[in-house]
């Protein structure tokens, strides 16, 4: 999965890997690989009411699971192969709500070292590509 | 819901909020309120196939969505009822994995302003007791 | 101070803000304005030796403490002069040592509401242009 | 320094471990070891005009770089010795202003694992005893 493979290989590895890698619940968010670029892969999040609390917004709760899953495949992406890793710490900030519409995660490595990396993310609406939530994440390689 | 009442009453009001104010997905986690005191509520997280990752681990999503969900019940807690609020900005720590075990959700009410709310999460082994995972949060009280 | 003055007005301005609105302590890093834009303010933090643990690497402290300042700046920047306000919570990652050279430290506004405003700053080595230390800020408007 | 040392001794060791592993700014700050137990060290950090800005307050900057500096020492205190690490991520919160007395700093080592170590550090009036800040922090063990 080198950077000489072309997009829709690429695209197709890493939805592979959403079905491979993340528990069933996390799944069930209905995440699709949007896009990738060297450093960085993005998700599309569905809107979808079962993710929606009271008041048609998207839960924070999803936001965070999402801007996770989408650093794992932006590692994958890196490396071009999925090494075992995990989260060590990950900081979101919420800076307003997204409503009826699908959401743009998009996960980019900012440093990967030998045995750590950090990663950040911003999630955006699809429709008015504000963004919405922004997170900072470490992980240990292992 | 106030400090007169008893604990069984705050118990089920505490486990109605949760299928109240939550999206079905955080719902599907199938928190159980364990027990609460004056400034924090624990929950209870049963260990789930759906929630565990491939090795049988507890996925670290589960666990921060279920860190910000057992905070919205202390903040409920600490008010003696439900008040419009939203996640500013959480922070979580994993330290170590969790298999093989329900996890018992400890969130406190650190300080509860006006306009700000801060809290921490404790997240344990039911079985073994040992700190898997420590959050952070700050809500905005709306 | 609104974006109708010059630039230079500006950097004057931001600069007497430094000698103004900190501690002495903070003034000690000898901090200056290097440049800003509509939502970010750029500042340079002088390479020193009183700023260096062993081994001659800046250390976390200044970092963290000059990325909350430069945050203020932003901020004053962005409404036109000085609001009160206070840190409400900030999160740091640091990707790698620097040494030898002057940082720059480039705090951007990301969002700012009517009780809380979230920035992000990247504080980066003057000399090879390289990110060492990430930070997400959330302030409360008072 | 193990624990068949007496507190004395450790105070002593450790108050040497301010002067030898940090920055002069750092040591500015004229924290001195109060005490500390298995997992955990104090440090008060005494009222000092210089690190006030308006008000009278103690400046989050200075309650940044005295946590940090504390957990330093935490570590040193579980290990008996001081052992080469690096901050990888520290997270703040302020949850309250403090002035017009000392702050008592206590770090407490959460884990420490074999390339990575987990802390939280508490920051309260050393007269009311109310807690203003709390901060939790990765270091990498090298």
């Amino acid at each position: 999965m080198g950077q000489q493979m072309n997009e829709q290989m690429n695209i197709e590895v890493l939805q592979g890997a959403l079905a491979q890698y993340f528990a069933p619940w996390v799944q069930a968010l209905g995440l699709a690989v949007e896009s990738f670029d060297t450093d960085s892969v993005t998700l599309r999040l569905p809107s979808n009411d079962q993710l929606s609390r009271v008041g048609g917004m998207l839960c924070g709760q999803a936001m965070m699971a999402a801007a996770d899953t989408a650093m794992v495949l932006a590692l994958i992406n890196q490396f071009g192969e999925f090494r075992p890793c995990t989260t060590v710490q990950m900081n979101s900030s919420f800076l307003k709500p997204l409503s009826n519409q699908d959401a743009l995660v998009q996960a980019r490595v900012i440093r990967a070292g030998k045995s750590l990396a950090f990663g950040e993310i911003d999630l955006r609406g699809a429709d008015d590509g504000k963004s919405v939530s922004r997170a900072s994440v470490t992980y240990a390689l292992l």
